[in-house]
């Protein structure tokens, strides 16, 4: 009985989680771990982030250049009518985010999923690619303005509708708490938002390639992100690092809690990332956020920052290990107002831009991505056994 | 400048669309391209079909082994219930199924987006693993109900409950077409549905472990794996080799139309695979299956595919091209009454008891599935230019 396997091309197993597997080539942006260093297209994704607006670089992902005046002006007249909540979707809005308890990203999946049906998006083989890009246009302009709608119905309250003239970053604060957002608020969500947008061959990123390979349509592929991202492994408990701060309490208490959470052998929120071995770029970035914004709770996470990296250095030595992307974020979200159940989704209002550049990098360059497996059962075939 | 490329570890870039390229040991099943041969665990894919249910095949892939007589009935006895639609999700479904012109994939997407949403599902990792078993067989239960009540809502009908004590395949054409099925086209679309439930690592059981990988709930990986399968490229076009056949017309045609196309570099619909260079094992049997049931569509496709061989093998020598799964796929569904807007969904009824041996699979051994890319865009990082 033969048991060959068919892959006999490439017969020893890539690393598990495919990692350090180059799946692809591309010009969206990259990450580069070692250096602590990320880019969007060729510019250094910290000082794009200090220097250009959300809409700036929401232009360059999708188009694939910074905008000049004059293309900044058309982008903001292109996407402003896409952001405003067709009122005919508050029905259907009103009953997707009436489950109690209120899940905001299965919400989103299923607004977007009924969102991209009722907009007929079809196979992009079939599409005219400035039509696909339309509808990632689309996409990424209503993610934001469903998303805060959802959550105001979640909360009994109406949605509101985007300021024209009001940057995204603005008109979303202002869409989920119906009060005109501070300056300094909006200046430090936009630069959360703007981190976040892309970064490598994340899961969510790989997830909606995957099924824009088959053909599927742009709706499909972010619906498919987004689930992706609601997993605790990749986007879906940026709240735990606060929740951790919940639990130490007051500055005195870090050093004991962060000793006792090691001898227990419990995990710490907000630390550590595959990818970057030294300091994550965007936690350097939101720390410096969140340090501009001052209050309270910035103070409080410095010192706990600080007293964590003191203690692990001493109780786990050579294991250097710095906050990631979750620590600072949360800080900068709880101090603009943005409760922990919208974290995620505010994640995903962002990265639904990177998703789009590299979807429409698929299409431009697509083959079918289907890999194989090893089969490592009992030897097949096997006689089916008369039923007993 | 640095350009230095984090992902030292595997410079070269994987094959394009990861072909080749094992991404997961695995049990639920393998194909074997070269035999001809695909196997379900430990048995003959296309033996078992011969000699088990639907409900048999289903045990097998869920909770790793055939069934005796007693778990047939317990097994039998526990889908039932899950099998009937719930009455307050009707009006639910007539909004989904409203949009006009019916996408019954879109539909099904979003339906089951808010199915699990409405059923609470939480990542698996927060979830013991009887409640995810429970939550993916409550999926794939009532897949086919969804999208038979989606069917009939779309075409102005009243869905049609399940009869209890009636087989999952006689049920879905009944609930299709609220008349009793002729026992041959049970047997006929049963054997179908049977054929297509695994098959390696294709793009949407691909796309369910990615998802799943980062910890997000069944839902979440099914809905993603939904929008994978109906992308042309994938499962979204099996009516494409029916629309040949009535573009031929007759089977005196077949030869000049088949000629003409290929003079013109026209894709043959039906023919050839990836994975199979000799003859689709999924092929053969359905040949089998439709012509036993007969009739003249079977034969002119008989005709037609002997046709097409020969005339390939004469214009196209050394290049073996055999019918794939979707040529006689697409007969036995119009023969036994299936619509062809149907039939990927009816696909998807059966590829979903696939996706959720996966997704548990993936559960029991997981790693986040998070490849690397390779920038080869402009080197970075560059100046960013001031705003002209």
């Amino acid at each position: 009985m033969s048991i060959t396997i068919e892959s006999s091309d490439s017969p020893a197993p890539a690393p598990a989680g495919l990692e350090g597997v180059i799946a692809a080539r591309t010009r969206v942006g990259d990450v580069r771990g070692r250096e602590g260093f990320y880019h969007y297209g060729p510019y250094d994704a910290v000082a794009l982030n200090r220097q250009r607006s959300l809409e700036d670089v929401w232009h360059l992902m999708l188009l694939g250049h910074l905008p000049s005046k004059a293309e900044q002006g058309a982008f903001a007249r292109r996407i402003a009518p896409l952001q405003v909540l067709p009122t005919d979707l508050i029905p259907e809005l009103q009953r997707l985010a009436g489950v109690i308890p209120f899940d905001a990203l299965a919400a989103l999946r299923t607004s977007l999923s009924w969102w991209a049906q009722r907009r007929q998006l079809r196979s992009w083989i079939d599409t005219p690619r400035d039509e696909v890009f339309q509808s990632l246009l689309e996409i990424t302009a209503i993610t934001p303005t469903l998303m805060a709608a959802l959550f105001r119905i979640s909360n009994g309250l109406e949605p509101v509708q985007p300021h024209d003239g009001w940057s995204t970053a603005k008109n979303y604060l202002w869409m989920m708490n119906a009060v005109e957002p501070d300056d300094e608020h909006v200046w430090a969500i936009e630069r959360y938002l703007i981190s976040t947008i892309d970064h490598g061959f994340n899961s969510s990123t790989f997830t909606a390639r995957v099924i824009t390979s088959t053909g599927a349509d742009a709706g499909a592929a972010i619906v498919g992100a987004i689930g992706a991202l609601s997993g605790p492994l990749h986007g879906g408990a940026p709240s735990r690092a606060l929740d951790m701060l919940d639990a130490i309490g007051s500055p005195d208490r870090a050093e004991s809690w962060i000793r006792h959470a090691v001898a227990d052998g419990d995990r710490i929120m907000g630390f550590g990332h595959r990818v970057y071995k030294g300091e994550d770029p965007r936690s350097t970035l939101l720390r410096d956020v969140a340090q501009q914004l001052g209050g309270p709770l910035a103070q409080f996470a410095a010192t706990v920052e600080e007293t964590i990296i003191r203690v692990l250095a001493e109780l786990k030595p050579g294991r250097e290990l710095n906050t990631n992307v979750e620590f600072y974020a949360g800080v900068v979200m709880e101090t603009c107002g943005v409760p922990r159940g919208m974290f995620t989704p505010t994640f995903a209002c962002s990265r639904v831009i990177g998703w789009a550049a590299h979807i429409l990098e698929q299409i431009d360059n697509n083959r079918l991505i289907r890999p194989s497996s090893l089969y490592v059962g009992e030897p097949a075939p096997q006689l089916i056994p008369t039923i007993a």
